[in-house]
């Protein structure tokens, strides 16, 4: 556990970064944020949770609403999001949207001012449909950016992206914090290996946004970003030329192979996870637009059929001893699909996973605290001022 | 913004009204309450809109329970009551009642002392038949009343109606707040004149309250008030006798007319909105009542195709070109049905309702407060000391 | 209402008892607990009304979470837990679990573990089956004591019982503690009879937990218990060696008969409820384990049709005349079963019931400061130094 002494230093530390832009500001995809600015989250969240640990109040705001707009399932996420609200003093209330997941523009403007009167933050996963998620979001901001600007609300909530189709900004930065962690601090991780892997699971059309958010931040640590997919399971191509974008700059290197085993082949790292490919996630979205729901059965029934041919993209134990030492860290965004446990056939094999169940719990743990430092971020003009008055004044989370 | 010493003078102001009446009382009618009363609502409402925005926590509860019933869907209402009572410390719990909608009065009374033991307001939605609503919050009133007189509960949790079958006050006190405001003051409305008239949409069983409220509470202030609607849409007649007797008093008038275009001619407001026709209301209770679902639906069928011979009843470009000037302030309590838009043809042109975004969002802003100051009225017996108070700690909402 | 210095007083009186291993533990049933345990219980949640009552706040988090998991529906436990935890200062975040009722047990660890990071408490409601609502809250329970001693958890959430198919200690303790304020103390229910007995419903499947509770409790405090009811519907016998037990050890007694007359006799407390067989519930749990849904109606019907024959146990005016002075106390948990007002015969005369509507809500009053209570003893170490803070800092609850 850190002392204060070590969070006071952290305070610093951050006053180093430039985080002005941040303020009053939506967070949508970590390529869209400059190096500081992603810099200054993982170190407000390292002292958001340093301060907890030592049972000091980060309690910023008296009252005031944490928005919630969940368009598609969630349990980690959803109590992520309402443990970073209650950590900084805002309380959630959930938008239940049960009506049609492809809403109509005017509504969305007017829905989003309606529920924003008291709002300092809106939380929305709409990650479901290509084309559509990040498309809404930007709805909703400019919308509350309007209502602001108009004078119908006394604030600008700012929004946190919490898995569009796109991206999942505080899924990869969760990761990546537990990365760095692990490795003990960003200056070790240039050089590692990562093998971002797709992998079998009995299920169709999990969001492509998990792997892009790898791909588009680990290479900005100067890392050997390596996507490795069967044939036709590609990504967004312009996701995938930000990843080659951030290698270069940061010196590291992004590639594509077709094989788990090259992927896997001295990683020090390996995230094996399905997911549905580019081309079919596009073609469901405009069946679904155009009311086709035949042919979405159709299509269901074809990629089950195609996902099948690539069970043995699995994560074994075999797989496992070709890694770096034999011991690459296994990540997974959770839940997943263990072979013989959730699915006869799935994403990993029960001993691998069940080697892993403590990282895999501590790279979870970190999520609530990369959005309470997004919320921070976004709503304090000077955030390390902040910081200083919240460990100078030590107010007791536990009385 | 108001600064700190137009505050100040807006608490003495509030000390000239006699509020003794509403402590630890209901708010179930505007025409219940006194013109002091009244005027107070929108005087703390404003004064705690002030404070929020001069960024001075308002948080008078410590801890303590704000309940919701909704017994009707709803997302403003709700997020406008989950918002005044998070500005005031309370935490919102929802009580699910998924069951009848007109329950029986036993349980009624056993349920509303369950959920009250550490419940300071409640808020109840029922607008759905006539007859029932008000007398469903009567009845948990009067229950808690009791709970509280035979020490079962340790406070007297005090009702918000949040939208009976009679009045819905938070919208009517929310409409009129914001006409004061953006007519410069109270002074200003005598002699106004105020349109509410029945608009066509494709839906049908809308509730009367909203005509009722908005009639029982502008013919307060010296305005020229008119109702129009078809024949047969006529809304309850009682409250057509308090709209013309508050008229008499106020030095302004009440009539009712067939014709939507006599009713905009020279309009100051307008306020185009559907309604269900009153006795087509009891009609439908009666029905539900005895479980007579055929018949509820033949009655559907018959209303619908009535309703569809007056699709002329909208507000149109040209209609509102009659208006004072040209310029009627356009009203609604939103959602609208705005031809093409949302349906094929509704209650107002796409031109006129996009024309007016800013100051219909304007107008919704204002409920959140009203909200909060029926609540603050109620629970506190010198809410000029108490607000005074609030202005000289002013603890930071935002530290 | 208590004074300042009564508290000061039964704060003193709680350092004399033992609460060390409350410390961070999990409450689970009322026989596992040591006598001090159950009276601190009693102490913390009569201090905690009384400072209420004072208008004292005891918000001891400043932030945190409170996790509930309802595997059965509730209202008035809901709104207990959620009362609780607002006193002491949590925000409730609710774990909706619409899948299966009996789940797999990695993914039981799993979802603890990602739900709780900033969770204080969690209390789980889950009575439906035999031999698994108490596994699955120990399994919750292992798998956060193992999250926190892996690092994973940066606090023990600890666990309290809303209800499991065994026990339902928040019910018997709330009851408990109001006979003790009813009786005036606990020192006058050495000898005092009380009656707890079957009584029909029309409904089929009622949960063990309550009578099971109430014998496992009351048989601690010196008073003669008698468990009444039809052949066949046995409650558990470990339970009924429990009670045994502890009424030798208390100087009370323990008697199972099979008239609801005999119970009745000379009761000075009678407590007519309906419930399931046990042999009925354990054959239940295996056909909804096998998937035997056709058995199951089967198992329903049969136990319906068993059921109509005892009709004649209900609680009539009648009966209540051979209890004690004929003014016994009649107590449920509520719902009751209303013979003429909730259904056609049931467990209770509507006079009856309506005598004891005032006593029957004052009993259930107990049960918010009851969860408190235990909240409070298993996060505070030295509970009785925190309340007397509480007591001497004399935050108001509403300002």
């Amino acid at each position: 556990m850190k002392d204060k002494a070590t969070i006071k230093k952290m305070i610093e530390e951050l006053k180093t970064l430039k985080t002005q832009d941040m303020y009053l500001n939506d967070f949508f995809h970590t390529w869209k944020e400059s190096d500081d600015e992603i810099a200054a989250v993982f170190q407000v969240a390292e002292i958001l949770r340093a301060m907890r640990e030592n049972n000091i109040s980060t309690k910023v705001f008296d009252s005031g609403l944490g928005i919630s707009i969940f368009r598609d399932n969630s349990t980690r996420t959803r109590f992520s999001f309402a443990s970073a609200c209650n950590l900084l003093g805002l309380e959630v209330q959930d938008l239940d949207e049960k009506l049609s997941q492809i809403a109509h523009g005017e509504t969305v403007r007017e829905t989003a001012n309606m529920i924003s009167f008291m709002a300092d933050v809106i939380g929305i996963r709409d990650d479901m449909y290509i084309g559509k998620g990040h498309t809404y979001m930007k709805t909703v901001a400019s919308a509350v950016q309007e209502g602001y600007d108009d004078g119908v609300l006394e604030q600008r909530p700012t929004l946190v992206n919490l898995q569009c189709d796109i991206d999942h900004p505080t899924q990869s930065m969760a990761d990546m914090l537990w990365v760095i962690n692990h490795f003990g601090g960003v200056e070790n991780l240039k050089g590692k290996k990562i093998a971002m892997t797709w992998a079998y699971s009995p299920s169709y059309g999990k969001p492509l946004s998990v792997p892009q958010g790898i791909i588009g931040l680990f290479t900005r640590f100067g890392m050997d970003v390596v996507l490795a997919h069967p044939e036709g399971y590609n990504v967004m191509p312009e996701i995938e030329d930000v990843a080659a974008e951030n290698a270069k700059k940061s010196g590291g290197s992004y590639k594509r192979v077709n094989s788990m085993s090259e992927a896997f082949k001295d990683a020090d790292i390996v995230y094996p996870k399905s997911w549905a490919p580019f081309a079919v996630m596009e073609e469901r979205t405009k069946l679904v637009e155009e009311g086709k729901f035949e042919d979405l059965k159709d299509l269901e029934k074809r990629c089950l059929s195609n996902n099948a041919k690539f069970k043995d993209w699995t994560c074994t134990e075999d797989l496992m001893k070709t890694t770096k030492d034999g011991k690459a860290l296994y990540m997974h965004c959770l839940p997943a699909d263990i072979t013989g446990v959730s699915c006869k056939e799935g994403e990993v094999e029960a001993s691998v996973f069940d080697r892993y169940l403590v990282p895999l719990y501590k790279e979870a743990s970190y999520k609530p605290y990369i959005i309470a430092a997004m919320i921070f971020l976004a709503k304090f003009q000077n955030p390390s001022a902040k910081l200083g008055d919240l460990l100078e004044d030590a107010k007791k989370r536990i009385k």
